[in-house]
């Protein structure tokens, strides 16, 4: 048996460890890739810390090579990134279009699928998005939080002439940053690490300190802060009749709150995974400017000191070298 | 009493001529500008054909300096851009807040006011807006058109997984075209002049032929040819559901067609002039790209030659240079 190294969430010690795993075997459809790079992502500090009871290889931001494919051999040798939602294809969320909210998915590295942090991973070739030949690896590892922070703009309208408050400056209010900016809304961004709102702020973003928001009404207030108390501050920053997109998936906290919901009748609108094409055309054509947002490449053996690392208050993207 | 040289159309000779004219009175809360660049548009060559009866003094596309404002003095000596809807701020829709669409406003440039296609020119305080100080005139001066471009993604909602077909290659099809691949959005352009294809397609557009449109149907068509069967064209292209964004005005033609849009249950939105704010802040970030769409700048006293180079096949924005 083809074994590989893998990080591996060991959730009693509330850590990750590198150990020996199968190389996986892709199913029906499925294809084998060999990662190149991985990012660690916000989510996967939390699971580390008990989030989703998940206990096998993290990783939902990658990019690698496809090694196997018996079911589309034309994917072989293909540099790929891949959408994390691996949906049945049958049910009625699917008939409709919305495998990624199939109710029966499973969700690469995070819910009842081993994910990217690893030599090798498998994902359905549905999933897989080949990445343009210009572009590095370095940027279509970034494929996956660029699509996620596009999701605002699919859920919610944000036009041009908008005032955007976005709450949070981290790794996902990073990417949300750049795509709002392009939509040429006036954004501010309001945070807590002076680092990370100067990138935003060198962009063209209005910045402010957490504790400073200017005491006005937005048309649109982004939640991604990661805080337990990010929808109830989202909801009091928006104007009546605007809009809250929540990004931050917080596992505890107070709620989304009714009263200010219905009195101002504000639309909340959750916001999850995105769309990969229109990603990859932004990283493609320069768009998105990674450079800023990476704090650090770290070969895959090192992945629990890398870990250790992505935790401190002013690390951005943290990427895993499988190649190493 | 002070003169000034300005152009003028002559509706008779379908011809612009320059003309000395007197320096204009700003009235109550309107400024009097010195104008510096002012760019030719296909509106100002469709008044020369006799659209909108128009016979003053055209340009509603300018940058200049605050000359004189008695209601707000502050103002003069400001490098500014002006918004060319002129409202009466009394009226229901100036209540809402919707003074582009005053019933009684006057257009500079086109109805009831003169325009920038002269040394100076007159326009309420209201409507301006001061140009970044590090922001070239050159630049400046398509604030008005990507205004407008970006009232497209105002009145629709461009999703970024879009797949978008834009109708036309002209000077208002170039700005649409930079703002929405801002966006994210799949675009395709269709046009008839492969040099102007050539400037969106080097910026991430597929681009083809008006006549080889691929046989398929758009989430959203924007019709920007300025043909008479423009609108006629968009509906025949877009997926049931979709939303097709009317930009051209053509003052003859078949109409909307009403079966398709009723059958397709489509959302036919038109769209004009739109916000400054977010045009300036895209400008000044250097996110649009103005030097490939500039054919010629021309002294203000050559403007009739200027009018009939401008409506050569191939030229995009012609500017008249009025510190000449």
């Amino acid at each position: 048996m083809r074994t590989m190294k893998a990080v591996v969430i060991d959730p009693d010690q509330r850590r990750v460890i590198l150990a020996d795993r199968p190389v996986p075997e892709p199913g029906p459809g499925e294809a084998l890739v060999r990662v190149r790079l991985a990012g660690i992502c916000g989510t996967d500090l939390e699971m580390v810390q008990g989030y989703m009871r998940f206990a096998g290889v993290p990783g939902h931001e990658f990019v690698g090579k496809v090694e196997r494919c018996d079911s589309a051999p034309q994917w072989v040798g293909r540099r790929v990134v891949g959408e994390i939602n691996a949906a049945c294809g049958a049910c009625e969320a699917c008939a409709k279009g919305h495998g990624r909210h199939c109710p029966t998915r499973t969700v690469m590295g995070i819910l009842g699928r081993d994910g990217a942090m690893a030599t090798h991973c498998v994902l359905p070739v549905a999933n897989l998005h080949e990445v343009p030949a210009h572009l590095g690896d370095e940027h279509a590892v970034f494929a996956e939080p660029i699509a996620a922070a596009l999701e605002v703009a699919e859920t919610a309208h944000v036009k041009p002439s908008h005032e955007v408050l976005m709450l949070g400056d981290g790794r996902l209010a990073q990417a949300i940053g750049q795509v709002l900016l392009l939509i040429g809304c006036d954004l501010t961004v309001a945070g807590k690490h002076r680092n990370k709102l100067d990138i935003l702020q060198s962009r063209g973003a209005r910045t402010v300190a957490h504790d400073e928001i200017p005491d006005r009404k937005w048309d649109i207030v982004v939640e991604a802060t990661g805080s337990p108390d990010g929808p109830a501050q989202a909801l009091a920053r928006c104007r009546p009749l605007g809009t809250v997109c929540l990004k931050s998936t917080v596992a505890a906290g107070a709620g989304i709150p009714v009263v200010p919901t219905i009195v101002d009748e504000i639309r909340v609108v959750g916001s999850r995974c995105g769309p990969f094409a229109p990603a990859l055309r932004l990283l493609a054509s320069g768009r998105i400017e990674v450079a800023p947002l990476i704090s650090g490449v770290w070969p895959l053996e090192k992945a629990p000191e890398a870990f250790v690392f992505a935790q401190s208050r002013e690390v951005l993207k943290v990427l895993l070298d499988a190649s190493m």
